[in-house]
C-alpha cells in the first residue's frame, strides 16, 4: 500500500535525528523559533489549481529537505514515519 | 436516504481504528502533530466555482483517503459514521 | 410574513432531533468534532456577486440538508424556528 | 439633522423587541447562537466599489429586516435609536 | 504646522460630547456594542490604488462624520484633538 | 554604513518625544486608542509588485511623518534610533 | 552539503552580536518592539509564482541583512548557524 497525495501535497519519509546528526545537521535545542525536520520525498502531487492559484511542482522523489515542523500530518505506515505536508511548507532542498 | 455533497465536498465513510492496525497504517499516539483520519468516499460534489475559484474534483467514490481529523463533520445514519469533508482536506488517496 | 433573504443566504425551517432520529440520522454526542443540525429549505436569496464573487444558487425550496451549526442566526417566527443561513454552511442535501 | 451612510452602509432604525413581540417574531433567549435584531431602513449608502469589489444596493429605504446584531454601530439621535451596517450584514427581508 | 493624510485616510478634528449633546446626538453608554465618534475633516489624502486595490474619496474637508472610535491615531496638535482614520472606518456623514 | 530598505519599507529616523512637544504635537497618554510616533525618512525603498500588488512610492528622505507605533523594527546605528517600517504605516505627512 | 531554498526564501548566515556592536549596530533591549537579526545571504531561491504571486528576488548572495527574528527557520549545520527565510521578511541591506 502507498500514499498518493493531493494537489500540492508531498510524501515524506523522515529521517531520524541520530541520521541528522550524522549528516552534519544539528538541531539547536534553544529558544522559541521553529527547528525544522528533515525528511526524504516520497511521493509528489500533481500540483496544478490549488485553493484557485496555479502550483508548479519543484520537488521530486529522491529530495532530501528540510521542512516546517508545525505543518503536515504524521502518518505511520508498517512501522515507517511519514509526513504529508504542503509543498509550500519545504524550506529547502539538501544538496 | 443518501447524503448528496453541496460544492467541493466529499462525503466519507469512517474506517474504524481496528480495520486501520489490520491495514497496516498506524496513527502515531504521542506528540501534539495532527494525526489524519481513514476514510472511504461515497458521494462526491459537484466542484465547480467555490467561493469565487474553479474547483475541479479529483477523487472519486471508493477512493480509499487520509483525511484531517480536525476538518469535516460527523454524522451517523443507520448506524454507520460518515464525515462531510471538503475534497481540500483530503491529504492522500491510499493505493 | 415571510423572510425572504439576501444575497447567497437560505431561510431553513429547523428539523427538530426527534424527527431526526425517526429519519434514521442520529449526531453522535461524544468528541469535540462539529455536529450538523437539519432543516427544510423555505426560501433561497437570489445569489449573484456576494463579496465580490459570482455564487449560483444549488439548493431550492423543499430541499432537505444538514448544515454547520455553528454558523447562521436562529429566528421564531409564529412558533416556528428558523435559520437564516448562507449556502456555503450547507454540507449535503439528504435524498 | 439626518445621517447620510457611505459605501455599501445603511441607516436602520430599530424596532424594539415589543414591537418584535406583537409582530409575531421572538427571538430566543438560550443557547450560544447569534440572534438577529430587526430594523427598517432609514437610509441607504451608493454602494459601489467597496474594498475594491463592486456592490449593488439590493436594500432600500422603509424595507424592514432582520440583521446581525454583532455587526454596526449604535447611535442615539432626537431620542431614537440607529443602527449604522453594512448591506451585507442584513439577513433577510421581513415582506 | 499640518496633517497631510496618505492614501485613504482623513484627519477628522474630533468634536466633544458637551458638543454632541447639544447637536441632538447622543451615544448610548451601555451594551457592548460599538458607539462612533464624531469628527469634523480636517484634510483628505488622495485616494487611489491602495493596497492594490482602487479607493475613491467620497468625503471632503468641511464633513462632519461619525467614524469608528476602535479605527484610527488620535493625535494632539496645538491643543486640538485630532484623528488620523482611514475614509472606510466612517460611518455616515451627518447632514 | 547605511540601511537601504527593500520593497515598500522606508527607514525612519526617530524624533525623540522632547522635540515632539517644542513641535507642538503632544501625544495623549490616556485611553487605549494607539498614538502614533514620529519620524524623518531617511531612505525608501523602491516599490513596485509587494505582495503580488503595485506600489508606488508617496514619500521622500526629508520628510517628517506620524507612523503607527506598533509597526515596524527598531534599530540603533552609531547611536541613533531608526525604525523599519511599511510606507501603509506612515499615517500623515507634517508640513 | 548545502541547503537551496524553494520559491521566495533565502538562507542566511547568521551573524552573531559581537560582531554586531563591531559594526556599529547596537539592537535596544527595552520595549516591546520587535528587534531585527543580521545576516549574510548565502543562498537565495529561484522567485516566480508564489502563492499565486509572481516574486522577483531583490537580493544576492553576499548581501548582509536586517530580517525579522519572529520570521524563518533556524538550522545549524557543520557548527554554523543558518536562518531560511521568506524574502519578505528583510527589512533592509546593510551597505
Amino acid at each position: 500500500m502507498k500514499l498518493v497525495p493531493l494537489f500540492d501535497r508531498v510524501v515524506l519519509k523522515k529521517m531520524v535525528e541520530e541520521e541528522t546528526t550524522a549528516s552534519g545537521i544539528v538541531l539547536p535545542g534553544q529558544g522559541d523559533k521553529e527547528k525544522p525536520g528533515q525528511g526524504e520525498i516520497i511521493a509528489v502531487g500533481p500540483g496544478g489549481l490549488v485553493d484557485g492559484k496555479e502550483v508548479k511542482m519543484q520537488v521530486k522523489a529522491g529530495d532530501k529537505v528540510l521542512y516546517s515542523r508545525y505543518a503536515g500530518s504524521d502518518v505511520e505506515l508498517d512501522g515507517v514515519k511519514y509526513v504529508v505536508i504542503k509543498q509550500s511548507d519545504i524550506l529547502a532542498v539538501m544538496e
